[in-house]
């Protein structure tokens, strides 16, 4: 954890970078701080994952709508300024990144960032330990 | 919100129209009323989003079976009634389209609404003002 | 009830042998029994999806990191016991079927249980009845 996974209308893929877009959310995913200022997610857990779907129908299905949906799922407990942090640092980047689509098409966009409630967990990670800290 | 994401065994796409589907579950959504007959979803704001999985296993993998999952996400806070009203309209939506297969094929269609628990939620769309009605 | 969808870097399609996965994901979910002995998970209604993401960003970017996100999605209800079973099942098949990569590549997974709470539920199915036992 986290992650985040993107579902959008494949004629995206055409219209901007969405490698770059993954990028700069990964960015700014391990840029967040929390309130002792610390870095929030681990750098070695933190994952963007982006999906183009096969097909898709969006509003009346009359124009060339883009339409692109940010899920965050992170793990439950953090503080609501971290949660609220999180979610702006997010939505922030992407806007960011969409701007010159708001310009010139129809385009929506949707932010939501989910805590887990998972009844199991597990992980087993080797890119985890590439990013410890060493013990001051 | 909402959405509707579609994630399937991909023989479905040489099986059936799926473009067709999306659309047919979209207008399934977007004619549902509330117990005031007014629309339960904005059309600005309705999306299906559909997935043929790269890869997959069904049941004991000894037949060619064909499996449908479908997950509405919609705002929390909706009334029983309405929630029951999407459900059974793009459950029937679904059924309707794939009746043929049901004739020919094995097939296993799930359809599951969920409500939204996000702690963040935000959204950008330059659709939404498409369809905004003039006031009275 | 249940599935299990992968989301993945895509990168992975190349190093391991994904179908190969899932089946064994599948077969894992199938073993898993209750207190009383019973098989948890009917095989009718047993499904394994993956989907390999088309574009991603891992941790710092600067290695080619592979990651594996598996979550399983089951009715709502059971015990703990039978979903720290089901946890372990799917970890352990999937760490068994990932353990060469381990010794070569920087890769993490993780693995999450959820339940279910849909507010409509709703199936309609041609391959259970295959696997309905008959009455004694």
């Amino acid at each position: 954890m986290p992650h985040l996974v993107m579902l959008y209308t494949r004629a995206l893929d055409d219209a901007t970078d969405m490698p770059a877009l993954c990028r700069r959310l990964c960015d700014a995913m391990l840029a967040v701080r929390d309130e002792a200022g610390a870095q929030v997610f681990p750098t070695g857990g933190t994952r963007v994952l982006a999906y183009p779907a096969a097909h898709s129908a969006v509003a009346d299905g009359t124009r060339d709508y883009l339409f692109l949906y940010l899920n965050v799922r992170m793990a439950r407990g953090r503080s609501a300024a971290v949660q609220q942090a999180v979610g702006e640092a997010v939505a922030g980047a992407a806007r960011a990144h969409l701007a010159p689509l708001y310009e010139s098409r129809h385009i929506g966009l949707t932010v939501q960032v989910d805590e887990g409630h998972e009844v199991y967990d597990a992980k087993h990670s080797t890119i985890h330990p590439l990013f410890a800290k060493a013990a001051p």
